[in-house]
């Protein structure tokens, strides 16, 4: 018998009929003797016609109050989801943020949890109740309702699995779990059986939209096995978790990852004196401009050329923040490029396997495909490239690492 | 300065452009420099729509979680007004019953307010806030969520009132008053600026479906000045208050009642003995059928008549009830009657003045209106009539005890 914590999203919870088919999975985990609480986000389309509700009154509505009105979206879901429950005859109770409870601070729409109080949920669960709770929400020191943001659900359901000491974390979603790459553009892309917390980091900050950032940096960090599964299809999903060196040797490289909301800037001719970089990137970051790939490159004549990229709605804002910064330091000009993309390959093998970065140049070497941009970290290399390369550069690496094999089963044949 | 609490009904928050009406009237009363206190229901359509949802999964939920899906109505109302004083530059600040807090008895469905905790609220109109509350709603004291059942809005309004000890309790409603009979009924009818709790007491068990009779009730225990007022429309409503002695003496008859929803029973032929009518209306009562009108007749065969009245929707169920008791007591027959309606002169003014019961049947019986039933109160005479004599009834005593005439203007003529 395990604690297992379920997390259930807006479109598993669509309509009555969803929720339903929601109730008979939670009923058979709870029939097998499992302890389960359940974190429900709000039935898909209602955060969005609150928001449209406040917006009818104001563009930027007050915060507290903001959170006061979408938060009542997770709530009805609480409540709908506890009914069907009840009506299998599974013992339930609905919690909001605040019955939990769970304390944040008080940064409105943006909340961070500080503590989560797990005394009303153990009385329940030892009682034999399925707990659940509302996704996404939370309560300040002074009772005042706060929402985590935007898929904060997820954030909702490790936190909880945290503080209950949970066996697993299960994400239920619309995929059957986390993919070498893309299928849409890989059709060899294999499903993981398991990937570590860094990769799905690195992969999840690539685009890959499977379970939110915050939520995975936080069960890393309280070392939370999380599962993410599909919906309504059984499946063993994939489970994200703790690199685990005793057991057997993780595979090199875990997946490719890629993001075509990539823009490229680049000052040239800048006078290369120390303390240039914080002159260049401390206006773009004073205009709230988040800068991914960085590349300084010196040239002859004693001034560098500066290069990073942006997201591409940024790109307006950068270029214009970048001009006049150009002015100030008397650099040469600036260029741009918004038809570039990224491609990564990542895996936590790669620390200790020499020769990935040569293995990944040498064939995108051979398709021909030029790299403008390399970044690399511990268990991420990253290339910049045109976009029309995009789609050739993925499955040429998907291949040439070999992960439409399987390797555990390759380890066993 | 005034302390004020003012109720906006699900109608007048119907959408936002109503939100937006009423915070302009509220934002009109803080100018003036009243503290305000608003209560709101849920948007007209929202609780119907919520509870649609939960019916959907079964046809009587658990009313835990049923507290816990409607009370997000009003919730959500709260945020959108409190939107959009801010938005008008006045401060406000929303509460549900859980943050006020209003803690209740733990009856799901139909909670009844213990105390209310009036410090965040003070603290806030201390601070020049408008403090709007979701109304129908409460916490009991494990912390989950109570409402009061439907219409409960006003009984908060009430309740508040009383807590803060506010000047006036006003009920922003589709009408501009309380009046002397239905308008539709009789052209006359005039709108009284003045009724006693008792006077409202009658009027509304009576389908004057102005305000929540337990909210009137609750306002004459308390002794809160309740105040009924248009939402859309100016004017001075009708305050409902103590009987005010001192001033000048109140009219003998406030006004003219009526209620069509009344069927009649009859068992006949029931042996007269001590206890008869605890055996006949017992198992009605424990069959959950609210009783109305009662009258027994002694006949000269040492057994007597017994008739009462129920609602037309429980006339099938009690006539069951009753057939059962008719063949117990060995009584001679049961009739029913569905077509007859009751008509009520109130008035606290009716205890110091003889002579308002015979005034009454005397016009009926120059209208040629056969009473069949008649039972009285310290400030109110009812009697059955049939349905079809309904309208002229009330009209002729509406003329017969001279309501069209305002009688505070007639003295200062």
């Amino acid at each position: 018998m395990s604690l297992i914590v379920q997390k259930f999203g807006g479109t598993s919870v669509g309509d009555i009929a969803r929720i339903e088919q929601v109730a008979d999975k939670v009923a058979r985990f709870r029939a097998d003797g499992h302890d389960i609480v359940v974190v429900v986000s709000a039935m898909s389309g209602e955060t969005n016609r609150l928001i449209a509700l406040a917006q009818d009154i104001q563009e930027r509505p007050d915060p507290r109050e903001m959170d006061v009105l979408v938060s009542t979206g997770e709530q009805v879901t609480t409540a709908l989801l506890s009914m069907a429950l009840i009506k299998r005859g599974v013992k339930a109770r609905s919690y909001n943020g605040s019955q939990v409870k769970i304390l944040t601070d008080n940064a409105h729409t943006k909340a961070r949890i500080r503590e989560i109080d797990d005394a009303n949920m153990r009385r329940d669960l030892a009682q034999g109740s399925v707990v659940v709770v509302a996704g996404f929400q939370g309560v300040d020191e002074n009772g005042n309702i706060t929402t985590l943001g935007r898929g904060g659900s997820d954030t909702t359901a490790v936190a909880l699995a945290a503080a209950l000491k949970a066996d697993e974390c299960q994400i239920y979603t619309d995929v059957d779990g986390v993919y070498t790459t893309d299928p849409r553009v890989v059709d060899g892309a294999r499903r993981l059986e398991k990937i570590t917390f860094e990769e799905m980091l690195e992969m999840a900050s690539m685009g890959s939209k499977v379970l939110q950032i915050r939520a995975v940096e936080f069960a890393g960090k309280y070392n939370v096995p999380l599962r993410v599964l599909h919906s309504f299809e059984e499946g063993p999903g994939t489970l994200i978790t703790m690199e685990d060196d005793g057991v057997m040797e993780m595979p090199t490289i875990a997946g490719i990852a890629f993001n075509r909301d990539e823009a490229k800037l680049t000052i040239a001719g800048v006078p290369d004196t120390p303390g240039v970089a914080y002159k260049i990137l401390g206006p773009v970051g004073e205009a709230n401009i988040e800068v991914d790939v960085i590349v300084q490159n010196v040239s002859h004549d004693n001034t560098a050329d500066f290069t990073f990229t942006v997201s591409r709605s940024d790109l307006p804002r950068a270029e214009e923040v970048l001009r006049s910064v150009c002015e100030k330091l008397g650099a040469r000009e600036v260029t741009s490029n918004n038809k570039i993309a990224k491609v990564s390959v990542v895996g936590v093998g790669m620390r200790s396997h020499a020769g990935v970065a040569s293995q990944m140049f040498a064939a995108l070497g051979e398709e021909n495909i030029n790299i403008l941009m390399i970044t690399t970290s511990e268990i991420k290399i990253s290339v910049i490239i045109e976009e029309r390369f995009l789609e050739l550069a993925v499955r040429t690496l998907h291949s040439s690492f070999g992960l439409e094999k399987d390797p555990s089963k390759e380890g066993s044949a």
